[in-house]
């Protein structure tokens, strides 16, 4: 593990160190599993303070790069839950159930609210008429991953407001309550950092990259029910795709 | 424009302001070309000094997040360059063209290496033999959009190390030096900061989030001809998706 420090740089030494740390994982120098050098070694090698040591592991604690483990050292720690592009659409409820990863959705928010222009233009509603307002806060064993924002058509799929969505697919409640299947989704995806009010939720500093997919389900072209936004938490989501050439 | 500070918190007052701005253009409460507020209004509205209001909209530049245009003000400036990840296969050169985005790509490395055991089993090569490394900077409107880092298993195309990479679309150039098709890829995208390394060469801020492919591409099953990694610079890549239930 060799780490630059540069102590007359005005960027803290924490930082640095963390920096470093973080550019060898993603150099590939170090990689899932391995452990860092313990906090001693990190402070004789690089001749810091241990709270100087301890601070720039922090910062990578709380990005989710590494992990600590009681008694056996800190750890490299990368992704590892996947969703692939290329299949049917599938819920991520339904993309973590077939891999067999156990989680539990926990309702944050739960209203119905008048919409806006772009909210009315989105589910093909009047603006100023209700929609449900739904915000969920999913974990994959104990770890906040993903934050959940739905907007749905209520007159297509009518008494979803009064359903209690702790531990429940969305996709399938949709389903049963509009007597349809779902048709399609049109989806995109981008990198942003998390912001204060998500990182809030997620316990996650504001700068923490994570991936935004925006996501419009159809039950027809021309009968969008669902307008939402998931929020995942960067370094822990892989999306994947196999494409065929010509 | 609202913006919440609090004087008294251990957190810069201008990283206040720029995390208040973001989180306005991720909630659409700021969207796509919408002005800010002048540094006049701000440092008024808030009780700051005009180097305050500065530093926060210096963060917010450097993400890319906003845009200055002389004379007229700070506007937001979103994601603009889109890549399907359902059509056929495609480079992301090809993938601007076809939007009619024009680019440079500038060659930061091009040399022959001796394959690690990792980049050896990615390239069905031996251990120790050489591969090509070939690292690229692609701008589009003189925005320096991505890091291209690609692996080239140079027995399947001869010659590809003598080629002249700026301006050159690589997935045309292996077709044609190994005079036959692309069959396939997979690749795998994640979000990630930029780190230190990647970040100057980009410049960007080492905490800028990011778009990260990983990508395996093969002329068939058993013929991996290229491993390589592409840096999207967030908040300016877009994937897209359509997909398909049952």
């Amino acid at each position: 593990m060799k780490i630059d420090i540069d102590k007359t740089s005005m960027i803290p030494v924490y930082e640095q160190i963390a920096n470093s740390l973080r550019d060898m994982m993603y150099g590939g120098s170090l990689q899932d599993g391995d452990r860092l050098d313990s906090e001693q070694k990190m402070c004789r090698n690089l001749s810091v303070s241990r709270g100087t040591v301890r601070k720039a592991i922090d910062i990578l604690l709380k990005e989710g790069m590494v992990k600590k483990i009681h008694g056996k050292g800190t750890f490299v720690s990368n992704p590892n839950v996947e969703y692939s592009l290329n299949d049917q659409l599938m819920s991520f409820a339904e993309s973590l159930d077939n891999q067999h990863l156990s989680y539990t959705t926990q309702v944050i928010q739960q209203e119905l609210r008048p919409a806006n222009a772009k909210i009315a233009d989105m589910l093909k509603i009047p603006v100023g008429s209700q929609y449900l307002y739904l915000e969920r806060l999913r974990s994959v064993a104990d770890d906040k991953l993903m934050l959940i924002e739905n907007r749905i058509n209520i007159t297509l799929c009518p008494g979803i407001e009064k359903v209690n969505f702790n531990n429940i697919s969305l996709f399938n409640k949709i389903e049963e309550l509009a007597d349809r299947k779902i048709s399609f989704a049109r989806s995109t995806y981008e990198a942003l950092t998390i912001g204060t009010e998500r990182g809030k939720i997620l316990e996650l500093p504001p700068s923490t990259p994570a991936l935004k997919m925006q996501q419009a389900v159809y039950l027809s072209e021309k009968e969008p029910v669902e307008y939402g936004s998931v929020w995942l938490k960067g370094n822990k989501y892989f999306l994947t795709t196999t494409l065929q050439r010509r």
